[in-house]
């Protein structure tokens, strides 16, 4: 049996979308599975009953407050104890769940990650990532997208770790390509930071194909990388300008089945990579089809054991060194 | 008279495209401006010859050596003395030209800039800027692009300053709203680099209104600011990013008007802000129309007089400090 918790409070539609989307991936998951919806348990059955959802579909786990989107993240994380979110991560401690997804205050996921359930013995800091739809048909995971501004050159090589085994866990790709995102070819090209990083990285050699560095106007070339790792803040950026592209494109009445990938709904969530048990935060804006999708990325992250192979590789790394 | 120097062998279909861009812009500038070929003589005269175009509308001045677009910039300037982009230099410092604009090798005409013109007095350190096209069919200027990579809060504050001056002299703009490009809205959030500066370009009201953080994915919106500050490093990759999307756009065979104001081709070139004499730097795979739109580009500089406006605002400054 596994139980995914999923914040029913989390996003701006919710629970209203949380409920819908929940219900709209029950026939997706495993029969083995079990949805866990952590909020306010009036709130949650209200609405079921008002959209006709048996709410006997779920397991609901009360939870008397909310941490809103706009909150300070630390301060909401550390005030509002009964929070879903402080819920959802203490049950995961716990072990009463085997996965906690939210597409609620991201600042919030992030500290509860951190300060509840903690980094994998090794890790520096965790780290969040994006797929980019490529034009040949393929995706590339770009890491880390926002949860370390002023990231040094160590952490993006543990970045490229991660991101390797993400790509061959979740990605299926057996020995992933790894570029660095940089604003010239040449191995001298960059900041401090991606000098040393390229240096540290093309000795890595034994985890992954370091293919060098990637110039943004490449991103959605294909062909190149199958993981791109950058420092938070540029990778924030990068992903904030994809989604602002995509809303031009859709603004100027552009229609063409390439853009339909960059949609977030298709991705609905994103783990975060480094923890020692399975977190996925969703889009904030998630619609029920987000929800749904993020629901079933999480249970992907728990049976294909990323965090566990995570772990394993680390401690590999670990008894190599020793 | 203005005399405007113009790099025959920059760029990669250097003199040919040069010159047809040079005979295409003939028409469209004063006729108190003079065009100077700098390259190699017999070169331009061939391919005047070759192409119907009478050599005798150019002052050519001879350069016997060619910095390739390939070539370390540093190295290539300080050996190649008869380059033509050294002999541009030599002759911009010496006043034999007004303003000198080349499409070759970009590190070396920093290069240039910096060691043979210099910065003006004031300046931490010059940059380069980009238009980025918006929805409302505004530009906003970016800036820097790519010259300062681990750029200090104090320099981006100075881009603002050099934004808001390029905003009124080149684009009109009475008052200019300057926004701090970051991966959040709130003062708080970002690098230490952007909170730094955010906190010392919220003090600078005296010079433009500044409208706070922008996000990436408003970059296309309009309505927001007229010029965006960042650090080199991030504004190269947005850069970069826009015209990876403008390719993406092109090979889905996706037509839109919008879209076509990415094309290099309209901007033609961008001038170097803060240096003490009008230099201006076009795209490497610069088509005559590039070239022509570069050269009218630094005619509008030279014409607005955009480096002493820059010089007596940085002088007032000083003043106003003693």
């Amino acid at each position: 049996m596994t139980r995914l918790g999923i914040d029913a409070m989390g996003g701006d539609f919710a629970p209203e979308n949380v409920i819908l989307g929940a219900t709209d991936a029950l026939p997706c998951i495993d029969s083995e599975t079990e949805l866990v919806l952590i909020g306010d348990r009036e709130r949650i059955t209200e609405v079921c009953r008002h959209y006709g959802v048996d709410s006997g579909n779920f397991v609901i786990a009360d939870a008397a407050q909310k941490i809103e989107m706009g909150e300070h993240p630390v301060n909401a994380y550390m005030k509002k104890r009964n929070s879903s979110i402080n819920v959802g991560f203490r049950y995961l401690k716990e072990k009463e769940i085997d996965a906690f997804a939210s597409a609620g205050n991201t600042g919030a996921m992030l500290v509860g990650s951190v300060e509840t359930i903690g980094a994998l013995p090794g890790i520096i800091r965790p780290c969040i990532s994006a797929l980019v739809p490529l034009f040949n048909g393929q995706n590339m995971l770009i890491l880390d997208v926002g949860l370390n501004t002023d990231a040094k050159p160590e952490m993006l090589c543990q970045f490229a770790i991660l991101g390797t085994l993400y790509a061959k866990t979740i990605m299926g790709i057996e020995r992933p390509r790894v570029a660095l995102l940089n604003i010239g070819a040449e191995p001298e090209k960059g900041n401090d930071t991606t000098v040393k990083a390229y240096e540290m990285i093309s000795r890595m050699g034994e985890y992954f194909d370091f293919v060098g560095n990637m110039e943004a106007n490449a991103l959605f070339n294909g062909g190149i990388a199958d993981v791109l790792v950058t420092e938070g803040f540029v990778g924030n950026v990068c992903l904030k300008q994809s989604e602002g592209m995509y809303e031009l494109i859709a603004r100027l009445g552009v229609t063409h089945p390439f853009f339909k990938r960059f949609n977030y709904e298709f991705y609905g969530g994103t783990p975060v990579l480094g923890i020692a048990a399975p977190v996925v935060i969703g889009h904030g804006v998630s619609t029920p089809v987000a929800i749904k999708n993020m629901i079933l990325e999480t249970e992907k992250v728990v049976k294909c054991n990323l965090v566990g192979k995570l772990k394993n590789a680390l401690d590999e790394e670990k008894n190599k060194v020793e």
